[in-house]
């Protein structure tokens, strides 16, 4: 045992202190951020409107019924409505089937997409009103989504550009309301979040905020309400969360006077992505407790201990077979490092 | 409760019986194999010998020492040597220390590339007596690392061509040997089947293989000793899993005896894909009972519920922010129409 803040030289394996997955820091391997640069960037200049974008054209290429519009009207910002390819069928109930040993049910659900009037109107370069309105937006619809009877978790994800998986270039959230809640990663934060409240009583993101402020190595930024911060075990270089310093379980409990703040948070890890690496691909993930309040599985009380979050993760290299295999991604810069790093972006 | 072998149209969850995790077959956004075919094919012909290739000159670039060689001498096909890049450092003990409320130990371990002779001798198109010398210097490393102190956990992958992350194109294999069992994805698989064999007397594997070989829709070829399968909940379309007919816990106890009826199935997995695909990208993950015998952290007794095993998953999409936040695949395809595309290539 080595108590000591000086991390192993060359690799280091560091465990989540919530779901206890670990990951590998070789950096042995280490790259520095200019090496990163040239990898991710995707050079091109992307315009505010682009022709032949089902997104910018919705005229010519009709979309299914709104769902929300804010504002409401020819001078709308952001606009809400299902997914053309939807992954998931909406129905009043959830069918259920056994094959033999194996089970499956009907893959009930609602799949939205949440989308900007601006093609490039992405959270780095969009007014602060209108980033407002793209959280209020996915709350609004969050919100509603946790009072279908047939929905259990609700994932809120934002794939940036198409090395990140986007389809589409232009700016756009996406919203999966599910049946079930996600055994692998979702299940583990929660499980996990339970697990370290029986045994400290305490939540384990409070604890990890509190340790941070007083550290501040892997701080990048805080207001009055939110921290933006590298995580100690961080699935890939440069990942960052936003957590809500007060305590609080659910997304959609956040009110429209914290809102702004939000804003100013989203704003500084985009930001830093942006400045650092010029515009590269990311994947945004938002957690939040299960939503279920029917009590057939999840009674939403029962995760009052989870801390909601929202985790940015730049596509910096590539998921291979090691990372699939196990679930241990390997990165090779230190998360102190990479705080540092995106720090001096500002 | 609908119990019968007729999947839900459009969108169906299916969970696999021994993880429980969730996968989602959305149909609805379904593709035929030829649109497959073209988003995967790497068009070039890939030649037997290239220049610049570190691994086919290895005089002009010299890897480190070789630690296995088969045949020995000038006539080798198969050379295993560590990673000029390792993920893992080399060392006799494994420190540990706590920093606050996280906790990281040294990334010690042993990390090997199994290297072929020839540039392209893939499994699909090297002859049967090189792919089982492969595999042989697969089993004997892996083997080898079984009996390291600090190794708990081997993990063998292959990243085949770089659309599944390889860095160099010439054949090779990996080796990571682990000083933790991951959390994620293998504790998942040896925590389920223990729980499966706790509960049903039985293993897990040997109860799917059973229902398979009746069922025969998601068998793609069998010999006296192994199976090539679609699994039912798979995490992309024309995943393939390769299993022993007979109950055996870890890769390293095959004998030469079965090696070759081994080959012949490794054979058909990748035939199948490069026939089906022309040559795409995939990763092949093996999965094997962890390795500690030193009654440190896993006993390999407590484990000898598990049922080694070979995934073959080529890369047809992109992993995006809601498989990556979930641990949730989206795949458009039902392994049965897979397995039945696969079996008609033969």
């Amino acid at each position: 045992m080595t108590p000591s803040n000086q991390s192993f030289k060359d690799s280091e394996l560091r465990q989540d202190p919530i779901t206890g997955k670990w990951v590998v820091l070789a950096t042995a391997r280490a790259k520095k951020p200019e090496d990163f640069k040239k990898g991710a960037a995707e050079k091109e200049e992307i315009p505010n409107r682009k022709p032949e974008c089902p997104f910018c054209d919705q005229k010519k290429f009709p979309q299914k019924p709104t769902t929300l519009e804010l504002p409401s009207g020819d001078d709308w910002r952001v606009r809400v409505f299902p997914n053309k390819f939807p992954a998931l069928v909406e129905k009043d109930s959830v069918k259920e089937r056994q094959e033999g040993i194996y089970r499956a049910i009907e893959g009930v659900g609602y799949h939205e997409v949440v989308v900007s009037r601006g093609h490039n109107d992405y959270p780095y370069r969009s007014s602060e009103a209108d980033l407002m309105l793209y959280l209020k937006a996915l709350r609004e619809r969050y919100l509603h989504f946790t009072k279908q009877p047939t929905v259990n978790y609700v994932q809120i994800i934002e794939n940036h550009l198409q090395g990140a998986g986007a389809s589409l270039e232009h700016m756009h959230g996406q919203i999966f309301a599910l049946p079930i809640v996600p055994t692998d990663e979702v299940l583990d934060l929660l499980d996990g979040a339970e697990k370290y409240f029986q045994k400290q009583k305490r939540c384990g993101y409070c604890d990890i905020i509190e340790y941070e402020r007083r550290q501040k190595t892997r701080v990048i930024f805080e207001n009055d309400l939110f921290i933006l911060l590298a995580p100690f075990a961080p699935r890939v270089s440069f990942e960052q969360w936003i957590l809500p310093k007060e305590h609080q379980s659910g997304f959609e409990r956040l009110t429209d006077v914290e809102l702004p703040q939000l804003v100013e948070v989203v704003k500084r890890a985009t930001e830093g992505l942006n400045k650092g690496f010029a515009n590269p691909p990311y994947n945004m993930y938002l957690y939040s407790s299960p939503c279920d309040d029917t009590g057939s599985y999840y009674p939403r009380d029962q995760y009052a201990h989870f801390h909601w979050q929202m985790h940015f993760l730049p596509r910096m290299g590539m998921m291979a077979g090691f990372e699939m295999a196990t679930g241990v991604e390997i990165s090779t810069t230190l998360p102190e490092d990479d705080a540092n790093f995106l720090r001096s972006q500002f």
